[in-house]
């Protein structure tokens, strides 16, 4: 088959949209109901998505007054998953700002057996100040961050490689369970972390559970050539998708790896009706729903302005330049209101659709036509799926526009392989301490 | 119905026997492989038992060559057993040592909203050197240990109340999603924690997921008195049983807390025979299984001697006083080898089967009496059974032993509740944060 797209199922809640919550087509109360992902995470497998992926912070933040928050843990959820589905790649996101690596490791391996190799880790930082305080630290510096999050990802790489492959042995008659000389200490020593291994979880289905990183700053763009397999990323416009994956796609060799061996992913949020007309009215009605309050409160903590209803109708004011926490977002909020010359109210109704990812409203056909565009001009090597409601909006896009990309030989018509890996076309790394030894007969 | 005993199946890989992966009646393979143990909840559930419980440690201890090793981390399992059993509670080992208070507090209100709430926590310190290396830090002091697991326990449940009962609103007509007013900061800051809170996942189905506590030092049973609700312990005979069980009673009332209020839970490792010629002989082939130089290895360990094989057919040598680590565990061997005046190998058989844990082989109907008689003896609230064999030891205690307990009016017959609270009988905490003021009718 040739190149074709990979898709994920991006869950929020009951919808991306802000206001999905209020809307009459999701119940709210579902929020903590394990019953609602399951459901989700069948019908992105109907439709042989690639993965479902769960976005996460380990503090209360935005204004739960307005909006549904409070939710599951991702690994937690995403294990609950794992046992009521059979394909479909199971991504959570994870700070390594205030984990240690031996837990996230072990957490990954464990997840990954659960479910026969399924297993990725979105990479995040953890950029926001709620979150320092719940671990009683300043919030470290975006440079330390970054810092930290490579030497985390260097020991957990390495607990995840410490039983090699073939290490089990389960050999009852000899008496030996597991040969020795296959699993390693790590002897990790570095500027954050002291870590002995081995890990006390064996070797799990894909070697390395899947890397994915969102971060789209320098930091986070280099973080991601040396290390990512996955990038999820927001981009406005075609233009500016094409000139992020070129970006990255170059910056891949000199880290000795080729461009196939990074996926780049941008969300979008399709808005789907049968008709444009269906569509835009949908869009409209969600627009409606909106709490102007709760929507100047969010474009306020990404500008670091202080935005009050005076704002409403007039153009974003000028953003402080020194805000270091989430740059590459806030850059893209001030382009996307200054380029289309959008009042603060106009801004907010079309950052309420994906958070500063891409909102579409359309037919099947047409958000098929936006998704092969950037996939065949160089934007994207498919998309993180970011219904506007759940779960109505996933299985509209299940049911009408992945027929559409089939019809068009841009996706699968079902699944090839078993593991996530297998599902983005990514080998399975051996583990670093592999040895060419030869196993010695067993003798009882 | 009257006092009735509490039975948790306590899940140990292929089983509670060190030999359990060298008999033919269990797969080592299923050691990470979900199916096994989903297989086992839902025949502790068939049998109507309190919980499935999972021991834990975060590092690789015992010698990986002779026994099975490397399994699951278990809130990552039990999320993945939660979603294949309607009833059955899930006991969680997690360390408050080398974890952060508002990862677990997460972790465990998700599991208790994912399950319905059936999560229990089962609290440990984490005694070994081997975990204090994979989080490069010198292993705490015993008391230092127990004083950052009372304060760890303090912030947990501190967020576990954030988010008072009815925070969540959902009112989509007035805008309303959750009243601000019933959601707190908890703004802990003490001697090893700082957290501001408040939990970013909502009040679980039972307000606080289950305390379990299973240390049996001085610390530890003060630590038990004052916050567990339920307590694991491993006690070799019915008159020592006797004395943990009158000694932790005793010392609730300092605490504001009655007799009930805490369930003591001895281990037992049932070895099941239809007859006591099968029980003793299924006992025998497993003793025979066993690897000499492991369970040396093990003993060593658990006494700080350093044992070889020219120990084995002599008595235990005189245990050396200052090893500081799992001090109950310790005296417990040594009281048994020098009561029964057990050689070092005899030892090792009696310890193989329950690691210091009660071992008894004989009939479903001897083994109701045994667990009668300490029921009624004043030694036992109920019991963690481990089967030396899984899944078989345990579809026997569930298909044998269980319809014994029954006709003798000991066990329940069917769950009358759904939560692990009300099958332990145990009240739902209210939050400490709960305010009485009426909740404002809302407006469009």
């Amino acid at each position: 088959m040739s190149r074709t797209l990979h898709l994920n199922a991006f869950l929020m809640g009951v919808g991306h949209h802000e206001a999905a919550w209020r809307h009459p087509g999701t119940e709210p109360v579902r929020l903590t109901d394990v019953r609602h992902y399951q459901e989700l995470a069948r019908i992105a497998e109907r439709g042989g998505l690639d993965s479902v992926f769960l976005a996460d912070g380990v503090a209360l933040s935005g204004d739960v007054r307005h909006n549904a928050l409070g939710g599951l843990e991702p690994l937690t959820l995403l294990a609950a998953l794992a046992a009521v589905t059979d394909h479909i790649g199971l991504i959570a996101t994870v700070s390594t700002t205030y984990h240690e690596p031996f837990h996230v490791a072990r957490k990954f391996a464990s997840l990954d057996h659960i479910s026969g190799g399924r297993a990725g880790w979105n990479i995040v930082t953890s950029a926001g100040e709620a979150e320092a305080r719940n671990f009683g630290v300043e919030r470290p510096a975006h440079a330390t961050r970054y810092a930290r999050a490579a030497e985390f990802l260097e020991v957990v790489t390495k607990l995840w490689d410490s039983w090699e492959d073939g290490a089990v042995l389960a050999d009852r008659a000899a008496g030996r369970y597991a040969d020795a000389g296959r699993i390693h200490p790590i002897d990790h020593a570095g500027d954050h972390f002291s870590v002995a291994g081995p890990l006390n979880t064996s070797r799990s289905p894909q070697g390395h559970p899947l890397l994915v990183q969102a971060g789209s700053s320098e930091d986070g763009k280099e973080f991601a050539a040396r290390h990512a397999e996955a990038v999820f990323t927001a981009q406005q416009t075609l233009r500016e998708g094409q000139e992020f994956y070129a970006d990255l796609k170059r910056r891949l060799p000199a880290h000795g790896r080729r461009p196939e061996d990074l996926l780049v992913l941008p969300g979008i949020s399709p808005i789907i009706g049968s008709t444009e007309r269906e569509a835009h009215a949908l869009e409209k009605e969600l627009e409606e729903l909106l709490i102007p309050a709760y929507g100047l409160a969010q474009l306020s903590r990404m500008t670091g302005l202080e935005l009050t209803e005076e704002h409403l109708d007039g153009p974003l004011p000028d953003v402080p330049a020194e805000n270091e926490g989430a740059q590459s977002r806030r850059r893209l909020v001030v382009d996307l209101a200054r380029r289309e010359r959008l009042t603060v109210r106009e801004l907010i109704a079309r950052l309420a659709g994906g958070r500063g990812h891409r909102v579409f409203a359309g037919t099947p056909e047409q958000i098929a036509d936006q998704l092969q565009e950037w996939f065949l001009c160089g934007a994207a090597d498919g998309f993180n799926i970011m219904p506007p409601l759940l779960p109505g909006g996933l299985a509209d896009f299940v049911d009408h526009v992945v027929p559409e990309l089939r019809v068009r030989g841009l996706f699968r018509h079902e699944y090839e392989g078993r593991t996530l890996r297998e599902h983005y076309g990514l080998p399975r790394p051996p583990s670093r301490y592999a040895t060419t030894r030869p196993e010695p007969v067993a003798v009882s």
